[in-house]
């Protein structure tokens, strides 16, 4: 499976799994050799695309003949047993390295599963590679590509998670959001994707910041939904959170009567041809017999926009905070290795006092009331995932200031995240070859509704290519 | 000072370092000396106590020199500049080992500093050693003495941060709690005691589970608050929370007019003498002009009654639930090095499922929504810190199954830790020559009016002396 020149996806055909089960359990196909068909891909394609910092081929294999033998003998220990899925190398794994794309962690290996990745071993799951993750989750980059153009960023920081699923490697992967950090890699790349509702999939060891959630990037809403609900079907949600709420298989497409279209600060920096595309794709959403509301409709929904305007600067603000002593420490023992993006960070961090958090605290609660406000006006809102198509990425020149977004700017993610609200990205726009996603976003806690949304939408209406 | 033949609360005198700031200001005295005279007191009962796992006596006169040298300099950097404290050893230190009671971890230095010691550095507090924990903060005791016995438990798991206070070691030390760790042991010991309002105090590392705090133990209210303010005012609160509200010096002593009388589970196991000595105290309440309110008095007291009554049970699911993977990481690892109270807390919560902790949730959250509905019944609540004087300890004896609660019950802490509600413990009773203390409780974010009330008490009613 060579690079396609161009992304379009009314033809891409994403590497899916639920499709393959049946082949398993009628011996036609066994886990063993859909595992070696992903190698094939990675071989083919890692070289351009670089998304694994750590591969292990060998443990891979043996887990895929395990599960063979376990369909053979009619005793599959889930829907995703034998399922090859990679994990950001965020999360810590008993048998790979985790280095966090941060050269301060060099050799890490702590030698423990994350509890979501206890959890797809149990499943039976083929846990296999570590994806390249910018530094420490932030926006320093690593060295991963866009699979449908070398030239340009994947997104981040789940880089590698999002360039694997959209380069046929693997038909999942685990990526982690706090600000942007699921859906726009996953829209850079043309995958679908879910960032759930805050708590819903136990983070294990990553519990320090107030909005980070683990989520899966998938070829099909179908291995989507099954990778989230079999992760907190075992492992549950956060500590303090009641966890994913839904169907133990993936929820049936469900039309959404009304949805409302969201701007957020995205829209004022938005490039026109992906504004023609968003609007085309809402025109096909009409025609599809879906209502819209927009802000200029209703004046909750014109709130709503008020209240997430400032999504960057307030995530902006909670997050360093959160992050501000667990980054000194690393920096006072290993500044060296430490990227300038990070210390710039950090600097903000500690310019900040606990008012200033409080005071971002507070700006959030309130979005969160303007959210809960506008729940019985839609079945969801939409709004695009990404400002227009993945940005090129030169890397940075010395003595020239720090690119301030190398893996693109997260303006239509940090709404989501800053209202802990559950959102499905889907690969329905193509921008000048290069893949855009759409998403919707729902109430807390609607994660299965949004999946069962994205699934008619996907269904239904037609995707739109511009340029 | 030697250590006391009975304990009795209107004689002890315990340390204090808020009446020595005027000494360092008008150079009578140095904050040098001041450090010296606690260094005295540990190398005199620190052989029976054995309340320190690290001591780091260089390092703490050169903070203490540096402290008088500000004072000298007139340029003092906080209230609590030059006062010694000791930390549990559960927090990171950067120069210290964080062995956390638990063999697997010897040796550990990570050289970090948890950001409530970070703070503390800050406000010119000279961090001084690590006290005592329970393994991991649960329930497997280390060597700690109770100071007024040493045949006796000095309650866990803040075991060293209790015992260091008590015996006039240092004027304050912090201790955290999950269920029980800082009110009961103050209790046994006859310190005062904050534990605050759930994300009061930032704990930095140690995020993991959905109930702990850190709080300070101290000899006198106007330190424990000074502590806990100072801390907050740079560190702020967990992630997710708006951190301790209250204001920068120790709140003036508040009558309370009313009271809520609260039985908890916990009534059910007092022995008499604990009873009666409450009893005692509850009569001196009412002739310094308190009314009390009891379950039979109010449908809604009842109410709070009987959700609490399973705060045990409930925080005895939670806790384990939230701690089950980083310690099945850890047993796979370093299995020989981890206590079997660690591994039979372990299979507990394997045997849970993630609906099993999700019902645990639901009834911490009921129990908080019929605390709220008595915050407008009465100023605070009162009852005992802990079900009596601190039990026997001779330990484990081999071939003998485990000592359940080695460290005490917590079964007066549980509700005020489900609650997520502030409490100050108060030295107000001894029970056959043992501290026994006594608690308000508060809504959250009241850990200010707690401070006041505790004070106003302390100051207004008569302690009690039984057996």
């Amino acid at each position: 499976m060579t690079a396609p020149d161009r992304y379009d996806p009314r033809e891409f055909k994403a590497l899916t799994f639920h499709d393959a089960v049946p082949t398993f359990r009628d011996g036609t196909d066994t886990p063993r050799s859909y595992l070696e068909r992903c190698l094939e891909t990675i071989a083919e394609r890692e070289p351009v695309v670089k998304a694994y910092v750590s591969l292990d081929e060998d443990d891979a294999r043996a887990a895929a003949d395990a599960s063979s033998a376990r369909y053979k003998d009619g005793k599959a220990l889930s829907a995703i047993d034998g399922l090859p899925i990679s994990i950001k190398d965020l999360l810590e794994t008993k048998d790979m390295p985790t280095q966090m794309g941060c050269e301060a962690y060099t050799g890490n290996f702590p030698k423990n599963d994350n509890a979501a990745v206890w959890a797809l071993r149990e499943a039976g799951a083929v846990v296999f590679g570590k994806t390249v993750t910018a530094e420490l989750g932030g926006s320093h980059p690593g060295p991963t590509t866009n699979p449908f153009d070398p030239t340009r960023t994947p997104g981040g920081s789940s880089s590698g998670s999002a360039a694997a699923v959209a380069s046929r490697m693997v038909p999942a992967a685990i990526g982690t959001q706090v600000g942007g950090s699921i859906i726009r890699p996953a829209a850079y790349c043309g995958n679908v994707a879910l960032k759930p509702t805050q708590g819903g999939i136990n983070r294990g060891e990553r519990q320090a910041t107030s909005m980070s959630t683990h989520g899966p990037h998938a070829g099909c809403i179908e291995d989507m939904w099954q990778v989230a609900i079999e992760i907190a079907s075992r492992a549950g949600g956060d500590r303090g959170a009641l966890g994913l709420f839904g169907p133990a298989t993936p929820p049936a497409a469900a039309k959404p009567e009304r949805l409302i279209v969201l701007e957020t600060a995205g829209w004022a920096i938005l490039d026109d041809d992906s504004k023609v595309a968003f609007e085309g794709l809402l025109e096909n959403l009409q025609q599809s017999g879906v209502t819209l509301l927009r802000r200029s409709d209703h004046p909750l929904v014109e709130k709503l926009e008020q209240a997430v305007v400032d999504a960057p600067s307030i995530t902006g603000n909670i997050t360093p905070w959160e992050n501000r002593w667990a980054q000194r420490n690393l920096v006072n023992q290993k500044g060296e290795f430490v990227s300038d993006r990070l210390k710039a960070t950090l600097a903000k961090a500690e310019a900040m006092s606990p008012d200033d958090y409080r005071a971002a605290m507070l700006a959030r609660d309130a979005a969160q009331r303007c959210h809960a406000a506008v729940g019985n006006l839609a079945d969801a809102m939409i709004t695009l995932s990404c400002p227009g198509p993945a940005p090129l990425w030169p890397g940075d020149t010395q003595g020239q200031p720090l690119a301030p977004r190398p893996t693109g700017d997260a303006i239509f993610n940090t709404p989501s995240s800053m209202l802990f609200a559950p959102c499905v990205t889907m690969p329905l726009m193509s921008v000048g070859g290069m893949p855009v996603g759409a998403q919707v976003m729902g109430q807390q806690h609607q994660d299965a509704r949004m999946t069962a949304i994205a699934r008619w939408i996907l269904d239904n209406v037609s995707p739109v290519v511009v340029g």
